[in-house]
């Protein structure tokens, strides 16, 4: 079974710039984290945008739905930012199909050291192969049908609907 | 959905000690890196033991299929050593029925920074939500059958049969 | 020998706040990163306040010379944004006399796991307790007199004037 | 002013072989934990030999002592293991004159994400730099001369005699 990986950015791959203090977008660490997990799957990691999902379009969201459709896999993981992971999902709801998405992200940047983000990529990749097919989102260890879930911003937790 | 964690030691939870320079258990990191992959998952964490896998005992194999057979929970997840992590299965493959009990652990241990151990414990931890009843052993992002698996140590990772 | 250090913030303290993405101050690190160090000097910390160097006022500065010539040590280290390291050591080498002072901090926040900070905090306690009465600037391993240095704010690095 | 290092093993660069579980030599991190301190000294690091410091050998340290003395640097840092560090600094002591030679180690190898390691090498560059002509043990943050110090295995510690 092969695994694609679409990466659009999020807190997941954010960096920290030493120069000006503020936080950024450099290179996606997904191959450095699936190394350090010493995942054996058979995953291919595709970079669409490095982008906060805060700033994400709806001519962004099109290009992750006609990747997700174009794609010769029908497990695919997307790696988002968790801001607006839920209304990518609704997005793709409509527009994907026979396959099954799961969108997920992390709270922690990765490179900060106490990240999620190994935790949820592990669970994430284990729903994928498992799961019929649908878009779901992957968090904290749990998974959600895409229309059964919001992130409570108030606690940094996605909640059941 | 509760989950149950029986923790017996293993690679995962083994921490260097500084007087010596050996390596040696002292307590479990579980709720320390569940706490970290913010994870909100029903998870109750009970160690059984804390043994390095190849001095598990059948006396220890047993106390690890009373406490599964024990358990108000019929989703169970097993911190092992990944050295007889195989055996442990095909002991429990015999004496639990009815329940989802999955094995997993680490190749490097949790405390020395570059571990495995929190990207098995999502996917495991996923795995156990999902799959039917019956003896899993989860290890490198893949799920086998409790006698579908081996471990090759020459390259530290687990294959299907 | 005692060793005085007074906490100012600056990067090295800066934390991430995952709900809503931003930088920010909570509590020191210092007692934290002392006792990784294996730190055994004879050394007490106090918090003057936890600030951007870029928002330090006149008032704050004579917050920090004011303790330095108060403190019953002669050997002081003080944490301080690299922003404006210098101009704060320029403020106290007017105001402070007969006492070892060095300011020293961090490009990368030791919460993000490739911190500068623990480095830069061994070196600087030890010029501190050994370099003659004066006001000091300790970054990169090197220690600069306060009036021989400036920070180059393109390459992140502090050079001899 | 060009420092010397020279790389004998010890904790400092020991890792963890995730094969069969056991600490092993491969090659030494100062040139990462260097980079990681944004260290701006004129360093130039030659590895000696990579072994435990129980191990040593008379021959070794006479390796030792000869490269100190043919160095064309006057100011040289050893990185060595912590068991023998003091015998080492004693056989030094008597073969090595006008330079100032600073030996240091780690209670917990770098790789082990909570290491003394980069704490020492700071305040050990620190003194190499300041520091008159001799040899040196520098541990915990203090600096001693040879003959004034011990390790006390019990606690860990380096204390004065």
């Amino acid at each position: 079974m092969k695994i694609r990986v679409f990466v659009t950015g999020g807190t997941f791959d954010k960096e920290y710039n030493e120069l000006n203090g503020t936080l950024y977008f450099k290179d996606t660490h997904l191959a450095e984290m699936l190394r350090l997990g010493r995942c054996r799957l058979d995953v291919e990691v595709r970079t669409l945008m490095m982008i906060d999902s805060l700033d994400m379009t709806e001519a962004d969201r099109m290009i992750i739905a006609d990747n997700c459709r174009a794609a010769a896999e029908d497990r695919i993981l997307v790696t988002h930012g968790t801001d607006t992971m839920v209304e990518t999902a609704a997005f793709l709801a409509g527009r994907v199909s026979g396959k099954t998405v799961v969108l997920t992200g992390a709270m922690i940047p990765y490179k900060f050291g106490s990240s999620d983000g190994l935790f949820n990529l592990g669970s994430s990749l284990a729903f994928v192969q498992i799961l019929p097919p649908g878009i779901y989102v992957s968090m904290n260890g749990k998974c959600f049908a895409w229309d059964r879930v919001k992130k409570d911003k108030r606690i940094g937790e996605f909640v059941e609907l």
